[in-house]
């Protein structure tokens, strides 16, 4: 039995100016663009290999070690349009294994716990597709794979770049214009850092397409949101991407997350992803600025309670000041910082700040927050020594 | 010494149709018309008298036992209105008491404890105003006085009515038009009850003149909130009130809420006047109106997180059905129910719904809320037989 197999990376990212409503549910096209950070895949990846043989039987995909149906309609539009270009290849060169007519062994692995309640789904789709795509030596590039990445989740076209990225929502009814492209790589404004503050909730979110739908069909508020509002910050954030004009860049950020959450709100019956810690997080993070007197750090929330915050590498000492005094007794410190680190957080809190601060500052904090994750903008999906695949049987390792 | 006085009552008003943001702050002129119920008295009113005399020295306010300063801005405008209407009976009948040149003693009390976080200033003013203009023996209507009562507090303009009140926004910069009128007089529709859920939270709101300014300020979608949402929804909800419309009422009812939340939201920083526990209560009304396949309660929130609930009195053992069993712990059912009805309620939920029950029922709920009040449509101002100010002295009982 001959398996032929390949293996990619596929990052995280989180929108800056958020994708929220379909146009098109069957093909994920989108009511408006959007733009998003890639974050780095030391704290956040998939690893995803996948492998073909024509002695398989079905498609089969293994996700954090369990056998999971290949059948959902997201995923075989995928590797449909996989096979597609795949067969125009056959068809050119007679000489090609018929892999497009072989079933698929997929097998992923996310680094992070998926408990977590990060939308590991933008990363799993956008390696999926990179990893066929690369079994199959498909020449497209990477706007090209997006578009099919983005069939099977919206944002998962946004995974196929580091860096800064732009989702062009398109016109064509077909899709062919809705995918990313790359604002600026993250070599060129690599200060970018982020903290993922994990709150904790008990209760379940509305999953994000079924609040799509809601929000496009009840809200009066939306419709605003998507024709006025989105495409002038859309051109206004990508120039303060280009400028590297991080206040600009925070405020746009900071308001964008609001407004999608406003219609949110505005739904019937209306949706709240965002909780009581949420909200304390949002005033934590607008206090810290005034304190400053200076846009120093930005919150966005994704379709639930958890906070992320986008900061520069400069400014780290003043907002980890605040950010670990208040949050020291949640785990993800450790493996970041060392202890006279995080001592000298501590003692420019105590020694610099703690006298002159006039706002609010909430000692419970921490209670709502069950983690923290630091790490910073990083690059688009890379080329993997390690395969999750048994070249021999074709099966997990 | 002669002391002249005269003595109403004023009742709560809380909208259905939300008035957020002014267009001039110093009148009081609204972004938008508004609708409002107005609440029977037994449960929340102000008790105002006023009182003058040539010998007063200063006009002085008691309010709730507590000597307070009748400096403010506000009320010194609307006594000048006041005194301005005063002069113009006097300048026309020599015989008058120049009441218009006196000083003014007010004492005002509320029959509930501010403590409940419920707006009173609308009550405040609305009873100011007229127990004044009773003094002053004016011969204007009520409409006419609600301009005067705007000025002080701009919902206090509806409490001028009882049952529906609509205020219009009117357009003429000085104000003239702006002024409140009854939709219907509460015999009309005498089913229409309330509920009101005392939220505890420890966080001070936003005042909301300041959250307004902010709102109207920074909100980019609080633009298309006043110039196509609301004015089609202010037609439509006085139409629903005509027709004694409950489920089209509460429907509206409740997205306007949302709405006016959603743009508190949207500004920036974001204001956040519901909490967990208002969310809680959202999705409980929408849960019972899909468990009855009918709109049986509809909720709203002014600028903090307690909730109202609408209901027809025809609807209350459903709808108690519930909410007793939820929130039996919190104080306010026992002046209005005897410990049979309150059994019959949880009767009716362990016999008859219960097992029907397919959303999730939050056991914690009550441990959010502090107090309910249970009320209902109700009349405007009322003449009181009962007077604050000691007729001898001019100084409260």
């Amino acid at each position: 039995m001959t398996v032929y197999t390949a293996s990619t990376t596929a990052p995280v990212n989180i929108a800056t100016l958020k994708y929220w409503g379909k146009r098109d549910a069957n093909l994920n096209l989108p009511t408006n663009s959007s733009i998003s950070v890639t974050l780095a895949q030391d704290d956040l990846r998939t690893l995803t290999s996948a492998a073909t043989s024509e002695s398989f039987e079905k498609d089969t995909l293994w996700l954090n070690g369990k056998e999971e149906s290949l059948t959902n309609k997201r995923t075989q539009d995928c590797l449909q349009d996989l096979r597609g270009l795949r067969n125009q290849l056959e068809s050119q060169d007679a000489s090609l294994p018929k892999m497009s007519q072989w079933r698929l062994h997929i097998v992923s692995e996310n680094n992070f716990p998926t408990a977590a309640g990060l939308a590991s789904s933008a990363a799993g789709f956008a390696a999926l597709v990179v990893a066929v795509a690369k079994l199959y030596k498909l020449p497209q590039d990477m706007s090209e794979l997006s578009r099919i990445a983005r069939k099977g989740s919206g944002s998962a076209c946004r995974s196929l770049f580091g860096g800064y990225v732009a989702w062009e929502m398109g016109e064509a009814e077909d899709g062919l214009d809705s995918m990313a492209v790359q604002v600026l790589p993250q070599e060129a404004w690599p200060e970018m850092k982020a903290a993922i503050l994990v709150v904790s909730d008990v209760k379940k979110d509305t999953p994000s397409t079924q609040g799509m739908q809601l929000t496009v069909a009840t809200s009066d508020l939306f419709k605003e949101r998507i024709t006025s509002i989105v495409p002038k910050r859309f051109v206004e954030m990508k120039e303060a991407i280009e400028n590297r004009d991080f206040p600009r860049f925070a405020e746009m950020t900071m308001k964008d997350s609001n407004s999608f959450h406003a219609t949110c709100l505005d739904s019937y019956p209306p949706i709240f992803y965002i909780n009581d810690t949420s909200k304390k997080v949002i005033r934590l993070v607008h206090s810290i600025n005034a304190f400053f007197n200076e846009t120093i750090v930005a919150y966005t929330f994704d379709a639930g309670p958890n906070a992320v915050l986008y900061y520069l590498e400069k400014n780290e000492e003043k907002l980890f000041a605040f950010l670990y005094k208040l949050l020291h007794q949640v785990k993800g410190w450790e493996p970041k910082y060392n202890k006279e680190q995080l001592n000298g957080f501590i003692n420019t809190f105590e020694n610099q700040y703690k006298d002159k601060i006039e706002f609010f500052i909430d000692p419970e904090l921490y209670q709502g927050i069950t983690r923290i994750i630091l790490t910073r903008v990083g690059p688009g999906p890379q080329n993997s020594e390690e395969c999750l695949i048994d070249q021999s049987t074709g099966l997990p390792k």
